[in-house]
């Protein structure tokens, strides 16, 4: 059996990452995912010179599942209001099909 | 030219991904992909004083991509039955639309 | 407010980011974002006696999110014709949805 839910994927600066994550422990989803990028773009301070360098991930990304769509805005929202003037970083939702969910969904 | 597939990912610990990997082979799916991953959640153990110490990649992200739903829901249902007892893991699908579809099926 | 995008996701060998990441910027992208990856099919080299050694990331994902599904195409096709006959690789599409779209277009 599958349901529909919502994954939100934030992109940034690995220094915020902390701050980030606590968005989403305050917001309600039951976890996240941190996974160490590189790259280069509006997500990253990189120069065209070392945007290439894979080796240097000094950036996250960050996803988190959660079972309502107006969450998964709430949280993109609220790190946007918070962060993104100062820091570079990207957000975007996918639709994403679970099992169990239970596990995304706090008691 | 564009044909649709499901991406199926299953995150967990990492001490468990050759069996993950072992359960995809067995299944007649082509590939996977293997991400190091932080973070915290059902699919973790970790704490909330640790969650997020981002350099600290004991999970992974295993993706894999087939042609047919029903494929990567056997898939899925076989790990969950088999480790999502004992080990901590989540599973979700994905449309995703490939390229070259040949890549995804055995010979 | 949140706006369809596409993602292209290209995994490959290692060697050869620079030059997928080439193409990427050549075509008008604002940017892409390169996760080490480890595996095991047809976008690797990997043989089954060490396919799970996850320890080993030889091959990176490359994902570039673009307003307009011609684009991914174009970069992706680009991508195939340029590098997939001498490296392995796959490519692929999803649907995602953006905040702030004037990130992914350039000026």
């Amino acid at each position: 059996m599958l349901y529909k839910a919502i994954k939100a994927i934030i992109i940034t600066e690995k220094l915020i990452s902390k701050g980030v994550c606590d968005i989403i422990d305050a917001s309600g989803a039951t976890g996240y995912t941190i996974i160490p990028v590189g790259g280069k773009g509006r997500h990253t301070h990189a120069s065209a010179s070392n945007a290439t360098v894979v080796d240097d991930f000094t950036h996250v990304k960050i996803e988190v599942i959660v079972r309502e769509k107006a969450l998964a805005q709430e949280i993109t929202d609220n790190i946007i209001e918070k962060y993104f003037h100062d820091y570079s970083g990207i957000s975007y939702l996918e639709e994403v099909q679970i099992h169990r969910p239970e596990k995304f969904i706090l008691e």
